[in-house]
């Protein structure tokens, strides 16, 4: 992982701006606590299950090949990830700093050798 | 919006590759269809609700200023980053791209003269 | 559907009651508004899709058989439906009531004879 | 907490039958694994959370009072509720039994004593 360097791993500097400026002009900011855009998220988590949810997993992988589907995933991906960025713009959190944090523990909870091919680190069953 | 410009709004191709190279150097990526991806990401967006699902809004808005809560904020934010993005990649969708798009619909859908200090263009209740 | 009959479709009323002493003994309702229950069912939820996110459709049907994973079956089901009742107490929402109201819209909004055999009527694409 | 007695907490039997009918009338049950089934629960969970997302805890316990939003209200629980009698029977769960099972781990994990209006159990912050 090419952590290291100058360079962040992500940059949603603008997008933050550009969230602010959209929320405040609406006077908006007033509605968003924590805790209502911790909801506001999960219903565009909900939205977004709902494409997926009668799909095999195939037919997920394919789901973009169809139009208007497209469009849709795009939708939700584009909602889901405004309301994480202006969660994490009103509880002062960096993304990337946060993300470089638990990348780091993630890859000493996982560890290539005993993880590999193996879905079970994943749920919990004994190995 | 300061939409325009050459910039980008968000910039997350150098996360794309640490996650894609954290996957594959365990063999995960069998495990990454978009379906099983949604349901982390749902699984993840839990994990971050149960934070501030007893707090009150006021208590919530300081969630971040105990070192441990603000910890386990960061964790849980970095998590859900994590998932939406690797489900964006292996759905072939530009996150960058996508929020244009959908930025604009909203701006659309919610006049700034109408919208002003209302939550109840969101909730649906008749006005 | 043999909704006929005097009885009921479900009767969880001692469960409500049940609920209810639980939390009065421990002076809990101060923090059982209907946002706050709604919170904890989500993050009950995310418990039980954690489950599933990593198996295939036939490994989730085959869940049971495990002991140990059948006993966490058990318990995330347990907490959803908690919540579930109690968020419909405090919202003074009768259960077998709301269902047998949803159930006949549902059977208007698919009727047997163009739904049959077909997952396109839940995922909204063109038939 | 009237656990005692031949009684159940909950009886869902007729509601289990006639979702079982309800599907198997449209040729559904090969749709409904314990993976597509906690999908569903999530989209329907997400429906109802978006409710509540902006509303303050006050008006989230009012919420019944107005004539539309208590219908979508009922609706919305009843979805979950469908879903998740659903998924349990399909996992061959007896949710009476299973809630039972949950309340009394609940009981010690919660003694009186010490949960006595106090959410920071909940939450996990040090006490």
């Amino acid at each position: 992982m090419q952590e290291g360097g100058e360079g962040r791993l992500i940059d949603a500097r603008a997008l933050v701006d550009a969230i602010r400026a959209f929320a405040d002009a609406r006077d908006w900011a007033q509605f968003h606590s924590p805790k209502n855009l911790a909801m506001a998220l999960t219903g565009e988590v909900g939205e977004l299950v709902e494409i997926f949810q009668w799909l095999t997993e195939e037919e997920s992988r394919r789901a973009t090949q169809d139009p208007a589907r497209a469009e849709q995933v795009r939708h939700e991906l584009a909602d889901v990830l405004i309301y994480l960025v202006r969660l994490s713009d009103v509880l002062g959190v960096d993304l990337d700093a946060a993300v470089r944090e638990k990348l780091a523990v993630n890859a000493r909870k996982y560890p290539v050798e005993t993880s590999r091919g193996n879905n079970r680190k994943y749920t919990g069953a004994a190995s």
